[in-house]
């Protein structure tokens, strides 16, 4: 392949893999936790505390960006990298699990799929074509595979979605027309180990330069998630990363990697930060809303070298959340994010040490 | 005086004034514009992005954190320094204003006033006394005597405010007990001309190491509030900083300069920032909500150099507005308290080689 987009696999430790993926904006060290800016914007988060907190990969939502402030716009604006300022890779999801969550507001057929803007109640169309060009406007260094995710436990529906998925993965492949992005097609499948088994196969056999792991973390349960992870390994080519769509928590990342995935994005430490909730790296969370930290003089995390922690008491957090200022989400948010790319950093080298099983078995599933 | 507040004046160009003043938390260097931390946090920024801004003094309110958290509590964790995270020198007002503002609900004698807190209308009961002793728990470097600000146009009522906010001052100086605050009286007088003459001499009198002049920008004309910065120039000492308290505009602050004011403090930056609005530092502001920028590459102002100039166009900016991001409200606040910051800079700068009067010729009202 004449691609920029070389993945290299450097370590294994058990299932856990630790790699480098080369973009244009820079190479991804593997696993990676990348930040969610639907909007063009990791919420309540510079570009340039994103960069000091260690990001390397930022997610944004296709769907959101069409809608506002429009794809046309952000391509005469240079792109998501200049329009954002995120001098990263970026990676840009189909609008596909937008689309579908909008349920009985969508209509689906073998073509693509009819939808109301949340925004102003407007009528949409999006067909595969249609995702991949937009992603072209946008400009990821990593783009998405229209698909279809269905009711997990649903499985006539999910057969259905998983083929539709398949014939929208060919389509969409044939529709790209830029070379410099990689399109990842996605597999699905609900809980169904058969269909996961043949979506991995499908995916595998179309050479996209990686795979991303859909419809999961969608109201499944944990042992379901990790068995179809574990269906999958085995069936996708270990010279592709990985992309598990959606997840998670410092948990669900380290069996994640303890089940083969190297890429993985969420709105949770965001979406927690707002809400005054810190994420603990070894597991846990503490609510800074409550009383029993008004006058707690230590940091989220002693543990924890984001600049939330090596500044800021708990104490004081509290007092902002309390008074309801606005710098108590930016600075949970900059410590969440924090701890889940860490998190995959220290994941990262306790594999390339072989330690990685040892390192977190305390929060291993099995 | 044995104080760590030494009062420097370095150069006068016309009226206007550079100096420099000594605090325990470093020198400030005056004309200066601080930006207001009403609740122990300057909103949406960090303390980080307002050291990056160049900001040297934080202005913080002794009512508000006298509610909340409570300025025992702020004691209890080592201060507001610490609490805050503020390394440079920070300037409390005594709540006085606050207290004032709240009208109806406030009752007042000679010995204090009682209020009514805005959180959950508790009552509560001010005296010079207790507003020295808060503002000594709360720890900054510079605080401000309990002053009555009076409806500046009610000769009578000015008259009579003006008369307590002397009493008080001398009982404010009585109750001090801490070496390391600077103490700083209050000239009162509404837009009276012979009450502001009085107040000043005053004041000037009791021999603290700065002096406020307070009661101006509630209300008066710009004339106005120029005519009695004009009364009381000559009568303040001239090795002692002037703060004029709560004001404000770039034009604001050109026309307090040129009348020998060297502080500045105003909740306008941020509070704008909020509102969409961007300050220029040349006069006039940008409503960035505005459709006219969806696709506007150039920065807010071409000749800012803080980071939201140097980094993002006034499309994102105006995207991230109609996307109701959090983002806007922060790099709005920041490019607003540097068009401010900076502003004093330059001032500071042209008042050092004779050039106030011809660099800021287009915005002084004669």
């Amino acid at each position: 392949m004449s691609t920029p987009f070389q993945f290299t696999l450097e370590a294994q430790d058990g299932r856990a893999r630790a790699g480098r993926f080369t973009t244009p904006h820079g190479e991804l060290l593997t696993p990676v936790f990348a930040p969610v800016g639907t909007a063009a914007t990791v919420k309540a988060v510079t570009p340039g505390q994103l960069a000091d907190l260690g990001a390397s990969l930022v997610l944004s939502n296709t769907y959101h960006l069409y809608l506002r402030p429009g794809a046309d716009l952000v391509a005469e604006m240079g792109g998501l990298h200049e329009f954002m300022q995120w001098q990263g890779p970026i990676l840009t999801d189909s609008g596909g699990f937008q689309v579908f969550s909008l349920g009985e507001k969508s209509k689906i057929t073998d073509e693509g799929v009819t939808f109301r803007s949340h925004i102003d109640g407007s009528t949409h169309h999006f067909t595969p074509e249609s995702a991949v060009q937009i992603q072209e406007q946008l400009g990821a260094d990593i783009i998405m595979a229209f698909d279809e995710c269905a009711d997990p436990y649903d499985a006539a529906y999910s057969q259905r979605a998983m083929q539709r998925t398949h014939d929208w993965l060919v389509r969409c492949l044939q529709a790209k027309r830029r070379g410099d992005q990689a399109l990842f097609g996605i597999v699905q499948g609900g809980v169904h180990p058969d269909l996961r088994a043949r979506s991995a196969e499908f995916v595998a056999a179309q050479n996209t330069p990686g795979i991303a792991i859909g419809g999961l973390s969608v109201g499944e349960t944990k042992d379901e998630m990790h068995d179809m992870l574990e269906v999958v390994d085995p069936l996708l080519p270990e010279d592709r990363p990985r992309y598990l769509m959606g997840v998670g928590t410092p948990e669900d990342l380290i069996n994640g990697v303890a089940r083969g995935v190297d890429i993985f994005d969420c709105v949770l430490p965001t979406r927690m930060g707002r809400n005054h909730s810190a994420l603990l790296q070894r597991g846990g969370r503490l609510n800074l809303k409550n009383a029993t930290f008004a006058r707690d003089e230590a940091p989220i995390d002693a543990a924890c070298d984001c600049y939330t922690c090596r500044t800021f008491t708990r104490a004081y957090l509290r007092h902002l959340i309390s008074a309801k200022e606005m710098l108590s989400a930016t600075l949970l948010s900059i410590h969440n994010l924090y701890a889940l790319v860490d998190l995959a950093k220290a994941m990262r080298a306790a594999i390339l040490v072989g330690r990685f099983e040892e390192e977190y078995a305390h929060l291993l599933v099995r």
